[in-house]
């Protein structure tokens, strides 16, 4: 993005960035680059330690104002939560970047965890975006991202609620695209790949050099971005809805994927997941069926 | 499917099918394929004197036992409402069927309306597909259909809730297709289409004479199957997951729309679901944006 582009980007949405899910790793790298980009910045987490030293850090290199909101996204109440203490404020870009991540074969997850990850990912963005996007509306601009993930597009051995969690913000944020567009609003789908940051993906090249030969896909899943490329990207193709991926490569490898058979496309992704667990402290996977 | 076939949908499973949302449309041509291949049948919904009607008519025609179960799946505890009344039954396939279908502008909608949505459409199959996911698991076979739909493979426009909640449907079936190979049970994503039954689809055609040319999406998707038609492929298909469709020309269609921009995917499909609103009585949609 040029300089010229980046100034765009403030003077087309106006007022703060919210970033839900910021206190650390691709969410914070959101809310640093919000105010690279001249934003002010509102960081929401349940972590108010890493939230605060985020938001320190933040304040001392750009010069911009920042808020913390202290919140579990998975609370019922979160859109009035969020509400009290943004209402004083010009919102113009919500970034929902919030994800429960559970690891594990699905009947071995505990029930509850199954009903945070839908409140996580299904039900608070769908509230956020409601009491967001009727305000954007209202004054005219902004834009809601919400954050989704290559899980989404398939089903996803041993993450089988976040793969499916992640679909349905994948596909709620392309029709708050084409609903918003109606009154100038953006909204946009981003799709992020293997991203350093995270805890599982950070170790993966390392620890899949002994996995024999990859797919091309398995390979470009397990060549992780850095959180400050993918967050740049976001800013960078916000406008550009109704989907956007993280990296080309992804989403060549997405639109090769989505031509071939779905057994092997849900496999191939099992492949993946799969060996997540070599390298992070995950429960051991059971045998696969032959 | 062959008479040969239709045997080996019965010793494949055994048991008992249940169906969630049976009461009417395409839940009862589900019940009622399911005791016309020799099972007998637990329907499931909120309404006790469909629902009774219905099962009636299926122990009279086929003479399979029947059992209704009044329940809402919005509710929380809807797993443990189920597997009581359903423990000394051996259940051989779980076909869920329910859908809260709401039309309108996302911003127009209740939020209550959207948790309800949620709850029906992402958490009721997780917790039914958890419980008996681990019931067929012990018993060595079994089937999971989870009924989604094409409006899954992109945002819709007024059905945005409704898409997403599919799309979680569909990565959710996908994912225990995957996981649930390991034990020998079946599990898929069923994509349906447009179905005579519905109430928005039912008039489609004529409401949509008018409505200048179709492109050959619409067209596809304008032109409704039968419930029993329906119904009877998801039993010819069950074992061949992660998904498949409800017609192969809908089937077509979406790898063809697989590959092209999400912008006109999206588009595609709002000018279908705008034009729903000609012929049922929706509210009026506002103006498009140029």
């Amino acid at each position: 993005m040029t300089a010229n582009d980046e100034r765009d980007v403030k003077a087309r949405y106006g007022g703060w960035v919210l970033v839900a899910g910021a206190s650390a790793g691709l969410g914070a790298a959101f809310a640093r680059e919000s105010a690279r980009l001249g934003f002010d910045v509102v960081l929401l987490a349940r972590r108010a330690d890493a939230l605060e030293d985020t938001a320190a850090s933040i304040r001392a290199e750009y010069g911009v104002a920042t808020r913390c909101i202290v919140a579990d996204l998975a609370q019922h109440d979160i859109a009035d939560v969020v509400a009290a203490q943004t209402n004083d404020l010009d919102i113009g870009v919500l970034v929902y970047n919030a994800a429960a991540e559970l690891y594990g074969p699905f009947l071995t997850l505990d029930h509850d965890v199954h009903r945070t990850n839908i409140a996580v990912n299904c039900f608070a963005p769908t509230a956020l975006a409601e009491h967001f996007g009727a305000r954007m509306r209202d004054r005219g601009r902004g834009a809601i991202a919400i954050v989704s993930s290559l899980a989404a597009l398939q089903g996803a051995r041993y993450l089988t609620i976040y793969a499916a969690s992640k679909a349905y913000e994948l596909i709620l944020a392309e029709g708050l695209w084409e609903e918003f567009g109606d009154f100038g609003v953006d909204a946009l789908a981003y799709v992020v790949g293997a991203t350093v940051s995270t805890s599982w993906y950070g170790a993966a090249p390392t620890a899949y050099a002994d996995a024999g030969e990859l797919s091309a896909l398995q390979a470009r899943i397990l060549q992780p971005a850095t959180s400050e490329d993918v967050a740049a990207r976001l800013f960078s193709v916000l406008h550009l809805g109704p989907r956007q991926y993280s990296n080309l490569a992804d989403e060549a490898a997405a639109q090769e994927a989505a031509a071939k058979p779905r057994a092997e496309v849900v496999q191939t992704m099992a492949a993946v997941t799969v060996g997540l667990a070599r390298f992070a402290h995950l429960p051991k996977p059971p045998a696969r069926r032959g």
